[in-house]
């Protein structure tokens, strides 16, 4: 495939790209890096099936350009902050919604006919039925970033329609692994970095997630291009299982060999908009014969070596507001 | 209450501002008059409650300024136009997504908590469940009008969430009754005027679908404003009948006297993204006791007759695309 990947220098976009060009694909990498890191892209600048494109997704006739003779795209820039959601509430508009909208019109201009889209698990608000299957009831919105890629979906879905082209959506639950800048471990690693004896823990603790191993998701999304035929195709993707904060706290110190005084901030979720219970059934993705390998404990352990390894990735975002919400 | 409706010459939106004057409320209604007419207007412009601000829902601190001292707004300006959202895939995104966002934060601006939002049967897409009830298995959608109007409930309901707004979202389905300007009705008649002998349908005329007469929809938004009680409220607003378009067909035909030859562009739908079957479960409105006058043949007759005694409104609007979609 000649592939076009937004959020190509993200946590989970350079991952895919890596993998895309490991598979003998050739991927045009389209990054603002306002988020996005230069050293995720290191092993993708070796390869020359590698190009980057830096460009923002606001700007349509940029990525039109920029997408000229690819056959696929990979839309996973996005505004991933569900947290401060509600201190800039344009954001998730501009990067979730018009933004996925000028790449479906890119798309259309250029001839481009298939689309891969990561949603969130977030667009079930709370759910009623839990584990919550792709069909679950309608549901309220309770964030704005929930909100705002429900409509990007939309979006996608009325494009699928309407123009003839096909999608992906997945709706991913939390993303762990190599390459994690953002989300409750890397403030939690951080903050026990910088005072090993207390840990400040949003809500009481007892919010309830479900979290993925990056190179699993990516596993997902690669199988089911493959294996699912429909125009439109939904898909969960996370774990048959969930855990406590409380249990992310315990793994965090047993594996760094600490025992912080613990204080939660109170209350039963982490900021308004937290749902406190968020955990997807998968058996969809699952009968296409989709195993992921790690389970929550390990996938968390992994996050925290590779911040252990990578402390710049610390360092250089001090000044960004740390959400615990995707990630 | 000192009431903001957008969309307030619309033939919505003319119709329940007349009543909320009636009702003893002050309005100050916002139009930039694209599609509304100032004619339905005619009777507010004699009321001193009434104030209009022309203006368009695009430009967010005129409604700001405009909104100063209300206490709630009912949004029902957006583009209507079902049936050729893909002709102009722009237009759902800014006059339904990106409108309704600047309302909320004009209300937000001007410390306005509550809102009414009319939306559409149309998010249901193709629906498993008919007749759809508002908890419906999470559809796909298949229009860009659909979608686009499902953005806007899904930023309603965040903002509801995340700033103690209210809420109520009406689902509705067609509106039929004095004033439409805009639908399949207004279509045939048109044809039947020009050529009595033939009419021209699109699709096989087997298409389903339910209509409510528009006092029975403003009846119901103005009952569930008292009753419902939640931050966000959901009602479909429809009948508990449905009928072909062909049954439309011959309720005209028999009302002119005419015996047309009927000529169908087939398919099983009028158009790409119609949905074929719209029938909305309205148990929940019903339950808080509301009962609709008319019945989908009266308020066939009753939109006939209104156009009969207002050529205006179909010359007025030679030039305007027809939609067979929403209405």
């Amino acid at each position: 495939m000649h592939t076009f990947v937004t959020g190509a220098a993200g946590f989970v976009g350079s991952s895919l790209v890596d993998r895309l060009l490991q598979a003998g694909h050739s991927v045009v990498g389209f990054d603002d890096f306002s988020t996005g890191r230069p050293e995720f892209l290191a092993a993708a600048y070796r390869d020359t099936n590698f190009r980057l494109e830096r460009g923002s997704v606001l700007d349509g006739s940029h990525m039109q350009r920029a997408m000229q003779g690819c056959d696929f795209v990979f839309h996973l820039a996005a505004n991933a902050d569900v947290r401060f959601g509600l201190d800039h509430p344009r954001r998730d508009l501009d990067q979730n919604v018009i933004a996925t909208w000028n790449v479906l019109e890119a798309m259309r201009a250029s001839h481009v006919g298939r689309l891969a889209f990561t949603s969130t698990g977030s667009i079930y608000g709370e759910s009623r039925v839990i584990p919550t299957p792709e069909d679950a009831p309608f549901p309220i919105q309770n964030s704005l970033y929930g909100a705002s890629k429900l409509a990007a979906e939309g979006l996608i879905s009325a494009y699928c329609e309407g123009f003839g082209m096909r999608a992906h959506i997945f709706r991913l639950v939390s993303i762990m692994g190599e390459r994690y800048t953002h989300g409750h471990v890397l403030d939690f690693y951080r903050q026990l970095l910088q005072h090993p004896g207390h840990l400040y823990v949003l809500g009481d603790g007892k919010q309830k997630k479900s979290y993925l191993y990056v190179q699993d998701c990516i596993e997902a999304i690669l199988l089911s291009l493959e294996a699912a035929p429909e125009r439109v195709n939904i898909f969960n993707l996370g774990l048959d299982e969930y855990s406590e904060v409380n249990h992310s706290i315990r793994w965090i110190c047993e594996h760094l060999g600490l025992h912080p005084e613990i204080r939660y901030g109170g209350g039963d979720r982490g900021w308004v908009g937290d749902s406190p219970f968020i955990y997807l059934n998968c058996a969809r993705m699952r009968n296409l014969g989709w195993t992921p390998r790690l389970g929550i404990r390990e996938s968390v352990i992994r996050t925290v070596q590779f911040l252990q390894q990578n402390h710049w990735v610390l360092n250089a975002r001090e000044a960004t507001p740390v959400s615990a919400g995707s990630a």
